[in-house]
């Protein structure tokens, strides 16, 4: 099943249907039949119903998405998109713009903390350079570059409509990838100076909702940088009038190329059936676009921490997801993923070891002289 | 220095002075001056200041707990407290009383939730019988039983006093011999049907807040069982009129075998200077119960997920603890611990693993033809 579907994609694609438009058509729902199944073995174990909340929930979605009750996970990873924004020239992030660059590289060598999280948690970490600035030679990095970084959108859009599909299908392909290699479970990084400033207009051009309450201060902007800030992201916005009821005009005016990149993780995830996570704001935002795209590949998704950026809070509720950590995290980098990845594999752990009420009737062989009424 | 402080606390037990009075004496609060080294070493890191939150709280305060920054956990363990409550008798539980001793038996085989988790966090589980009602021949289960469970507090206090220091006291011994034997990280965890009652009388005799308030459904009441519950909580705290000031008077009055021995295991764990996770509403209690006795041994606890119990929420809050992780759990057994254990470590491993903004600057080497302007 799988190999066909990767199959029948790069074959697709070759024929000159676009992978985007084939991955979007082959997007379907969680196995109604196969959670109910779940569910009803989750009942079965020896707990009041329901007690185990969420590590219930995910075992069932998970189901869902692989069809399968009973589910292993024998390699994961988080796959960070690396990329440059252009609207970072107007003074809107507090940290200088070659870090990208440079922290892309530490994420590679092993040594930033999604790198740290990642072996903790017996996790890959996956690279890929969609649209950094620079050129980085540094062995592990994926090199996927359409640019160097995006466009001002205060001066242009950030990207044409082809470069923004490309970089989804890039995505959609790393996943591709990642199934083939035997990954069950994806977790959604970013490393891009500037992106919380287009993740926030993402959000405000499909919602409408005001700057006021939701821009945040990313890395740690002065009030000057805020203001500024919030002034940006409106005057882009009023500049190109996104439609909001075309995800892809509102991703090339104001979005970036690592969101492009993660969209096309979010979808490449629902077309493989593997679960992902989302990690922060940037991460939220690639999945809202997404969601807009194909609203079902939202059944794939696992939140991890409540972000304490008020866009990311803002997208949640529109995406339905409740954050399963509560960690006051605001790095990005993916890094809410590998910590979520521990709760995923708890969840799959009850489903598959714990007993029923029919086994734990057989432990009372074990006890002696009890003398009760009840 | 550990040494020292077992060979104390023992020497002093057999001298005749309580293990614990010399226990509680011998607590002291977080080493400042280690946590303000740590806390620097943490703003080093190549992150933006606080941007991991929890994480780097919570390696700091370890890091104040053991008086070293980088710390290791070579082994941990969750603790679990079986009892049975004598307040049972009066139909406050939706759960027969037998399955204390059964599900206490599943944990030791290794079947029941808490368990399958523990293996999941490459965690032990240590059992201990410390007054179920049945005798138990299961061989891994430590046999600290005091009596064949408490006494219904509707008709005299649940124990004697004497009862709940030495309940509290096997609590104390269990965390001395887990340091002897090298356990850096402890969770709290206890099986004993009806404990969610007598947690919540515990709330109420040393806050006075209202039956309404905090009382719960527990596993899973009927709307008349609830209702009983929340009666016989009021009648009992009427009938003994348990002195808030005095937490052993409170605890041996409406408490019970399993919550007192997890007292004596927070007790234990600020006094060894080992961190200890905080499970459901019954720990929680517990930790309340700890705190009033050694307002101190707050700092060496470390929530794990929000309880969906009243009580639960309620108690954090006066403890000023903010859980971790958001499960919508309620089961108990110490579930919450072996979860929040994968934090604690990844914590620790940011702590001791990733770069400084010193390091950073070296990965310019695999940088060519930057061409930045900021």
């Amino acid at each position: 099943m799988v190999c066909f579907f990767i199959f029948n994609l790069q074959e697709t694609w070759e024929r000159g249907i676009t992978m985007f438009e084939k991955c979007l058509n082959g997007i379907s729902g969680l196995d109604e039949a196969v959670m109910e199944e779940a569910n009803r073995r989750s009942d079965l174990k020896a707990i009041p119903r329901g007690s185990l909340g969420k590590l219930e929930d995910m075992a069932i979605q998970i189901a869902g998405m692989t069809k399968e009750i009973h589910n292993h996970i024998h390699k994961k990873c988080t796959v960070v998109m690396s990329a440059d924004n252009g609207i970072f020239e107007e003074g809107i992030a507090s940290t200088p713009q070659h870090i990208t660059a440079l922290q892309t590289v530490n994420m590679v060598k092993g040594t930033a903390a999604i790198a740290v999280l990642s072996k903790q948690a017996g996790a890959d970490l996956k690279v890929v350079d969609i649209g950094i600035k620079g050129d980085i030679n540094c062995p592990g990095l994926i090199n996927r570059k359409i640019s160097h970084g995006t466009r001002n959108f205060l001066k242009s859009p950030a990207m044409t409509r082809e470069e923004t599909i490309r970089a989804i299908e890039i995505g959609i392909q790393v996943i591709g990838d990642l199934k083939k290699d035997g990954y069950g479970l994806v977790g959604t990084g970013e490393m891009g100076i500037a992106n919380t400033t287009t993740s926030t207009a993402i959000l405000m051009a499909f919602t409408g909702m005001d700057a006021e309450e939701v821009v945040g201060r990313g890395a740690g902007l002065t009030d000057a940088g805020f203001q500024k800030k919030k002034r940006v992201i409106k005057e882009g916005l009023r500049l190109h009038k996104p439609d909001k009821n075309d995800p892809i005009d509102v991703l090339s005016k104001v979005g970036g190329l690592d969101i492009a990149g993660l969209v096309g993780c979010f979808l490449g995830a629902a077309y493989y059936r593997i679960p992902v996570v989302v990690d922060g704001v940037i991460s939220a935002a690639a999945a809202y676009v997404a969601y807009k795209l194909a609203p079902l590949c939202k059944e794939f998704m696992i939140p991890s921490h409540r972000s304490t950026e008020p866009a990311y809070i803002a997208i949640m509720d529109e995406l339905g997801l409740d954050p399963i950590l509560n960690m006051n995290m605001r790095l990005g980098e993916g890094t809410g993923c590998p910590l979520a990845f521990h709760m995923v594999e708890s969840a799959l752990a009850i489903m598959n070891d714990m007993v029923t009420f029919d086994d734990i009737s057989q432990s009372s062989d074990y006890l002696e002289g009890l003398e009760y009424d009840a």
